[in-house]
């Protein structure tokens, strides 16, 4: 199938792109090394789905992957930090992670941490660089949107009202709010980012963030079918730990069949996004119908 | 003393405009304010040293404090993020900060990992922020500082190389190494942050750069001092502790008379790189005769 050759091409630009960004220049301390081996540990391996978005949504308008390769890896790096903090022992606690061993658990739990704090941070480095884009407008404003879809009332909020549902019950409302700031923020982001890259104007902007919300709500219901129904062989993680914890998602809610309808609706809204674009918006109709048929 | 009242005044602007800056917009949640809530606790209080050299560097070049105040409060969001994620258990394992309670203490440690992830993230948010300061060029390259100064080459392989030197030893040059990445690095954004702000050249720009490498290790070596002569109650926090864990320091390998001796000419050494500003740089002299002399 092209679209998927065409995801794992662009995983593999993101993944050599990510190798160069994370080499020390000019270090050789033990210490260094440490810190700089966990980070690459952390950002090892995955679909690389939204740099994939954010590649694909630039090139609607035009832009090189060349030239949005390097926000993408910055994005990249802000979801792989959320994975090795959430995974610590005082969040999710799971020691198992894309089929390795969590972060804390190869190293330690300090060095976990730092690596998360360092790949964070890394994210701003590379978004802010004048090398990959010479309009520092477009930098700037691509770190605010960056910022505001990973911080305190973006991703990080979505991370902490999820920990906090553990606690208490949310009812369906409140579990999408929760689950469109965990997972649907950078989602958005990484559409609206190709959006800035291509100086699209506010209809298409406003397309690809509906797309974007639909994308993720889609993605997460699909993992969450996958939670309750998968193989936790294939997805190279524990599975039925939702349950098991009592975690807050629309299958326990709406059960398994409604959630798969709702689903399928959800590729459809995201579709029907994006049909000003026409043809050119394959590829990301493709990714929206690859999410939630996805078996890992 | 007036440079007293005028760092208690600047102290009080950044208290303020953090205050105003961790309101959130329209939100209600419980979970949501949890967030909020630990994120205001962990940025309370201390000097905000880091931020008044950011305001006295770029006052310098006539830049007002206004204009100034939002990058100086990015930086000391940083700062308290770092202190945050510093004393979790599983790193420095601290129970006391600034005479209270540490984050992970008075909330949990899941919260108190969240908020300093939250807060680092806002820096950049409020850096990229277009309405405090309209000229992108100087935003992104503030950002990219920061980012650098703070990151997987700064600040955060300073704490890891800490980390790492109380499991070996590590002699006076890899020690200075250490602290000029762990607390040195934030001291020189601040400076050079005056400096982009304030349009400086290079030579003025290559001044307080010097000048902020010579303040922060006098910084640190006053701390360090205090931590083996001071006074717990004075401080707000444990006192001799880096000895008990082992923990490097030049006043260990020096002796305290010898690393007074030296704090002495760190101190001429800030006063002599910024001969070329004259008596405008009075307050940055004096910010430097403070640190090397404070009892707190």
């Amino acid at each position: 199938m092209a679209f998927v050759s065409d995801l794992e091409r662009v995983g593999r630009l993101v993944e050599g792109r990510l190798a160069e960004l994370l080499t020390a220049d000019g270090l050789s301390d033990a210490g260094d090394a440490r810190l700089a081996e966990a980070m690459r540990y952390a950002a090892c391996g995955g679909k690389r789905l939204r740099p994939f978005l954010l590649i694909t949504s630039a090139r609607l308008f035009g832009v090189s992957e060349a030239d949005a390769l390097d926000p993408a890896c910055a994005l990249e790096c802000i979801h792989c930090y959320s994975l090795v903090h959430d995974d610590l022992p005082a969040m999710d606690d799971d020691a198992l992670r894309r089929g390795r061993p969590t972060a804390h658990i190869a190293f330690d739990e300090a060095t976990a941490i730092l690596a998360g704090d360092a790949l964070l941070t890394l994210a701003f480095e590379i978004v802010s660089d004048p090398r990959y884009c010479a309009d520092s407008e477009a930098r700037a404003e691509l770190i605010l949107l960056l910022a505001k879809a990973a911080g305190w009332q973006g991703m990080v909020l979505g991370q902490a009202l999820d920990l906090a549902a553990e606690r208490g019950g949310l009812d369906k409302t409140r579990i999408a709010g929760m689950q469109a700031l965990k997972t649907g923020a950078l989602f958005r982001f990484a559409c609206e980012a190709g959006a800035v890259l291509g100086r699209a104007n506010a209809a298409q902007r406003a397309a690809l963030v509906a797309y974007a919300s639909a994308f993720g709500q889609a993605f997460q219901l699909a993992d969450d079918l996958l939670d309750a129904e998968g193989d936790a062989k294939a997805l190279g993680k524990a599975v039925a730990k939702d349950a098991g914890r009592g975690k807050a998602t629309l299958v326990a809610l709406l059960g398994i069949d409604a959630a798969k309808e709702r689903l399928r609706a959800l590729v459809a809204e995201a579709e029907g996004a994006l049909s000003q674009f026409g043809e050119r918006a394959i590829t990301l109709i493709e990714t929206a119908r690859f999410v939630a048929s996805r078996k890992s």
